[in-house]
């Protein structure tokens, strides 16, 4: 069987076994060397990227869908996964020039499959070192992307991983966005590039450190990051009790 | 025509005109008297209550669908709008329990529509003076509730309020919650009481005043609410820019 029959055969299985007309979208993000990073895959045969998505079978909710999806290209379960936004245009992107850019062999609304799609935004937060990017047949290649520095994408993507965002930057002081994203250990000024990451702005590191410590949210470790050009920095971890508090108290906001 | 035919010719004109499989569901606050309500339409020919909805036209955005049926219920335009959640689960309520609660003529997947009907849950924050709740061909009245006192609700409504709610006091710190659920004037009382409708739990009156006073999100009026038992207290009305500035900066926060 070619790819090209195995594709037409994936979306006939699709759009019989799946619900109709509504896809997901998954914005995973990771964070690595300072930098908030999303993972990609690159339509086969192609040079375009997009996020990572699916649909969802018909006897599936579309929550486990989602975890699915997530499960399959980065090997993790336990995810932290939230809906965000559902991208509900009529027009959401130009159908017919995507195409071309994918190099389907069909136009994807000619079958049972309405012209439309209406797609549910995921966003997750993961371990960078955990994850082992995987592609699928639809995919070449699955990889991490700095968010400030995106290659061009297919659909409305783009516009999802901007929502996505502004989302993550709303919810900073109130979800777990520093447990999920930080490895277990960590030093403070490598938690304050997080922060910066997300905001997308610099933040003084005085009143960062007081902020923190104030709010009493991490325990300090016996041991230190070492290794570095200046005098080794302590390891901390989440104090998972006073972390919570601090979340249902909106505390975590750095202004 | 019979209403079980007009029923019948409903619903056959939405499986062709609308997106299948979808629909949406509209969680309508409003503050009066010192509670939080909500607004819900009763089923025609029953004495079933459920949240006002509707369908998505195959060229309509979701959110443009949103804003009908609220427009339909309240006759307001420009109403705070917002997504909060998917309902996806695969199997979301008792369908056949449901239809017969109902009084429906035909089981509503029989036809083209599929058996399984997802709905994206939206709420809205209106003033309650300014609403006119208005029944549709599907239902014989509209009317307010008490969050707290709600009647039985057809489908997984009450689900949906409950996540409604919580998402609701989860942005009270973020989301423009009091500007739109008060009239223009108001006292720091009334204002109070809002918030505690919102929590369901009391406030400290003194605090209450502190923590309003310290941002400067109200202006005091030259006019004073006059007729009650004690001493007439001011009026005051939002402060725009201070509110938005508070609201930017997560601020509004009562714990």
């Amino acid at each position: 069987m070619t790819y090209s029959d195995k594709l037409i055969n994936y979306y006939e299985t699709v759009a019989r076994e799946c619900v109709l007309g509504l896809s997901l979208d998954c914005v995973i993000f990771g964070f690595h060397d300072t930098r908030l990073k999303v993972l990609l895959v690159r339509w086969r045969g192609t040079k375009e990227w997009c996020l990572p998505g699916g649909f969802i079978y018909k006897t599936e909710s579309v929550d486990a869908a989602a975890g699915r999806v997530l499960y399959e290209r980065t090997g993790l379960t336990q995810l932290f996964l939230q809906q965000f936004h559902l991208f509900g245009d009529a027009v959401r992107y130009d159908v017919e020039n995507t195409w071309q850019r994918q190099k389907m062999p069909m136009p994807f609304g000619s079958g049972t499959w309405p012209s439309r799609t209406i797609s549910m935004g995921y966003y997750a937060l993961v371990d960078y070192t955990k994850v082992t990017p995987t592609a699928d047949f639809l995919s070449d290649e699955c990889d991490w992307f700095d968010v400030f520095e995106l290659p061009s994408l297919l659909y409305d993507h783009r516009q999802i991983i901007n929502v996505a965002l502004k989302t993550l930057r709303l919810q900073l002081n109130w979800q777990p966005i520093g447990l999920n994203l930080m490895p277990e250990k960590f030093t403070i000024p490598e938690l304050q590039r997080l922060y910066e990451a997300v905001l997308g702005r610099p933040l003084d590191a005085r009143n960062f450190h007081k902020k923190i410590s104030s709010l009493s949210i991490l325990t300090r470790l016996n041991e230190r990051r070492t290794g570095g050009a200046h005098k080794s920095p302590y390891l901390y971890q989440f104090d998972l009790t006073n972390y919570q508090k601090a979340l249902v108290n909106g505390n975590l906001i750095f202004v």
